[in-house]
């Protein structure tokens, strides 16, 4: 069994290098021990760097938390590494051109969480659309509202357009959830797809045209502030905007003014830009759903994402395998 | 302009009796005050009965809320009775055997409300899934989680079996959506029907089969406690069970000392069996939602009510078209 393993076995096994503790490691932190020899270098009391410049010099595999850097710098201390492995969907932690060009391969875990995340871009929707979690509150207080003057359902979701920034495998899976519920669906992203949705070129457009907005696109140079103050007023009074890619893709403090000044609906946001900080003025609004960063946290995705990095870091030993990597646009 | 409508003009518009105050009249009381002379018993001093003696005998049409109840006593009282116009989906408040016997149609508003109740259960459904609301209560508490020791969601829903109990409108609507969620739809109901879905016989058998049961049928002698101990416990430890339908389809009871021995995996409850009490020990979970009985409450929704209602009330008077009736089963 594993738990026999001698040192020698340990050092055997093949090295992996992890910066930061990773969200998988709440749950298969030792199968990942059985599997390879891990050099974790927050455990460490040396600096990072000089950890790395000790340890990490014939490292040929990272695991990547996605609050780990990995840039030119970094990458200087690791002249050996093959592979960075990266156990979530978003990659803006990772210099990819910097990677690309000393012929670093990059791997992420789109494939295991996409389907729970685009639930949860539901849940989020539905749960604005009904003020639930408001609702929720109300009941545990005691508020069950008297002689029927309760607040309504925003509006009704049936034959609403919805506008999905970045149609890749998460929008994709987000519109066809909503297509169930009777949306007409219409997106914006890097390039035109293959797609009967309507293709709009910019999100400002788009959010014209739009009840709701659901953001979906990694986050890059491009994307940073995608959904800026212009866009949200285009979106309007009524308009509900979602969040399920990464905080930075809202520029959030403009999106903190216009539901303090009722320019727009509602928001339902898993990310934010300095997470774990949440500005406090959400705090006020029932028309806001706050999660923490956890769309898609379920435990067979996690089962997943072990799956997929466990193969991807053996693929550097073994050369059989080639290692998958996958956007999001 | 209506407003300007002098007293012997509302005496000329047809009568139509309304006992307590409907919650459709949050909203358009105005609109059926231009068309109809409302007799709002609610708001007579004298008791209900004297009332109905009273002013009630030529009374043609009444309008009911869900929590007026009409039996052969009360329709004693009005010897002139053609319609009971309901403004809601259930009808469990009116005794359907009695009307049949004395020729009096009686109407519901199913088609109003349908989606947005099919909405409101996915949003449920989601909602005790990824435990939303106990997640918004984290943030806005400042609880987000340090060093990712986050809960899970509950599970998966893709290829989950969830079974429908009662497959009609609200129902087929529920299952549509959950089709583009992955799921495998299975069902029970009165009695089998045309479907791709798979039929169970019972409730029991359904549950032992399913993770996920959403309750969507009507209130009636053979439904009520249709989901009891056994039912719960063929569910399981993991399953989620919710109800968009009425409080007593549920042993509320049996619910309430499943979850807390931990026999159900969770809960998503919009009615309860003696609304407005919700028990209290309900108010301890974060794997159970609870909304004051609010599936389907939208602008839109009501507007469509109020459209079938004055339709339907109209017909008594004019003749000219059929009242509408629907029966969810």
């Amino acid at each position: 069994m594993g738990d026999c393993r001698s040192y020698s076995d340990e050092q055997s096994l093949p090295e992996v290098l992890v910066l930061h503790r990773p969200a998988i490691f709440s749950f298969h932190e030792k199968k990942f021990e059985k599997k390879f020899n891990l050099l974790k270098a927050w455990e460490s009391p040396l600096p990072m760097e000089e950890f790395l410049r000790n340890h990490a010099r014939s490292v040929k595999a990272v695991l990547c938390s996605f609050r780990t850097r990995i840039n030119s710098d970094v990458l200087n201390l690791l002249p050996s590494v093959e592979l960075i492995a990266c156990e979530s969907t978003g990659v803006e932690n990772i210099d990819l051109v910097e990677c690309r060009k000393r012929g670093i391969t990059v791997t992420n875990a789109a494939s295991a969480f996409v389907e729970d995340v685009a639930d949860m871009a539901i849940g989020l929707l539905l749960a604005v659309l009904m003020k639930i979690p408001a609702a929720d509150r109300d009941v545990r207080f005691k508020l069950w509202p008297k002689d029927m003057t309760f607040p309504l359902g925003h509006f009704k979701l049936r034959e609403k357009q919805v506008g999905i920034v970045g149609l890749g495998n998460i929008g994709l899976q987000v519109a066809k959830r909503l297509e169930a519920f009777g949306c007409s669906i219409s997106y914006t992203s890097r390039k035109q797809k293959l797609s009967s949705y309507k293709y709009y070129h910019n999100t400002q457009e788009l959010a014209l045209d739009c009840k709701i907005l659901i953001v979906c696109c990694a986050l890059t140079d491009q994307t940073r502030h995608i959904i800026n103050r212009s866009v949200l007023e285009e979106l309007g009074r009524d308009g509900i905007i979602i969040n399920i890619g990464r905080g930075p893709l809202i520029d959030e403090k403009e999106l903190v003014k216009c539901l303090v000044e009722g320019k727009i609906g509602g928001a339902g946001l898993d990310v934010f830009e300095e997470e774990p900080y949440v500005p406090k003025e959400l705090f006020e609004f029932d028309n806001v759903v706050l999660t923490p960063h956890r769309a898609g946290f379920t435990e067979q995705a996690f089962f997943h994402d072990f799956q997929l990095l466990v193969g991807n870091i053996e693929s550097v030993f073994s050369n059989t395998t080639k290692p998958f990597m996958e956007y999001l646009d």
